[in-house]
């Protein structure tokens, strides 16, 4: 199906039917996530993939009670890095020259040059940063599972601090940053299935500057 | 083409032929950002496209000089609201009355619940926020354009107060986030174009709570 078609057959359902997803097309979902760009290839975040009953309820009671959190098959929850390490820089940049084979000059200067910026960094501005690629990987989810005819609801409503304690993630130095249920529209319950996606027109959006 | 392949096809190209990419591939990627999801619906961004050779060389200058800058055919300048103000508020929610055509109690609560809150926040928070938003457009974008087989450098090395002044951002309440020149990728002279694509593996990336 046409990547624009998919745009306009997915909305942030309302409601869900609990069907579950099959493997394959979760597995594409989340291989679109690991395939997207992200500052210096950094890719400073994790995502949560949530089946667990118990896990969802708890999350759901967070998330402003929100029943697609639980009528959802699968729920993810994208995490950032809290902050940017030597240790994580390292890891990309050890990772990279592995795979590639070879070491070179250039690179090892970037990756000084980003040693020597980011962890002196406030914690603040490094979370803000990570957050925004985290951002990117999410919005591949989107587009990934409208590709598979899976519908998805981002959800930014929670208490994300909540959510951390959840799922642990003060002691992996994570963050959580959006939510994202996959699943399957409910259509005779869903209040917004029908009604107009409703955008701002291009001239309001986009300068030209020829 | 599979939304897969695009991905694995996509890199971020380092040096571009000039080529100009036809006004229909264009179209396709700006209505691709335009049916982004954003948070509340607010969309609380807007994008630059420049062909103008004066403009981009002074962009280029306060962009580390990176050739791709000029050597692309369109410049994306993605750029976030620097605040959420009643106003773009409003206008949302009205186009969104005037676009379903009727107005609804708990649409209207939704509104008010938004005005009360996120004009009281510091500039800097409502800029966090709604750059993530329009990260979520970049990605569409880059996605749109893997997808009609144009290339796209995601840039985040420049200058923002040098690049909001060359755009006279700064009236117009916007601030730069991040560029997006698209064009072709020059394959005889590009470091990057043989070099293999590195992400974590899935395991060091998602974390399955089942």
């Amino acid at each position: 199906m046409d990547l624009l078609e998919n745009l306009e057959w997915r909305y942030a359902a309302k409601a869900m039917n609990g069907n579950k997803i099959p493997q394959e097309k979760i597995d594409k979902i989340l291989e679109a996530i690991r395939l997207a760009p992200t500052s210096s290839g950094l890719q400073p975040f994790e995502v949560f993939v949530i089946t667990n009953d118990s896990v969802k309820q708890k999350i759901k009671a967070v998330a402003w009670d929100q029943q697609v959190v639980t009528q959802c098959s699968h729920l993810l929850v994208f995490t950032a890095w809290d902050t940017y390490t030597e240790d994580r820089i390292n890891y990309m940049f050890d990772l990279t020259n592995e795979k590639r084979g070879f070491e070179n000059e250039g690179w090892e200067n970037y990756r000084q040059q980003l040693l020597n910026s980011y962890p002196q960094k406030s914690d603040e501005e490094n979370l803000n940063h990570a957050a925004r690629q985290a951002y990117i990987a999410f919005a591949h989810a989107i587009m990934a599972a409208a590709n598979e005819k899976v519908d998805a609801t981002p959800m930014e409503g929670f208490d994300p601090n909540a959510v951390d304690e959840i799922l642990g993630l003060p002691s992996k130095g994570l963050k959580s940053c959006v939510l994202l249920p996959l699943g399957y529209r409910d259509v005779s319950e869903d209040w917004l299935v029908n009604l107009e996606k409703v955008r701002k027109p291009m001239d309001k959006m986009v300068t030209i500057i020829s």
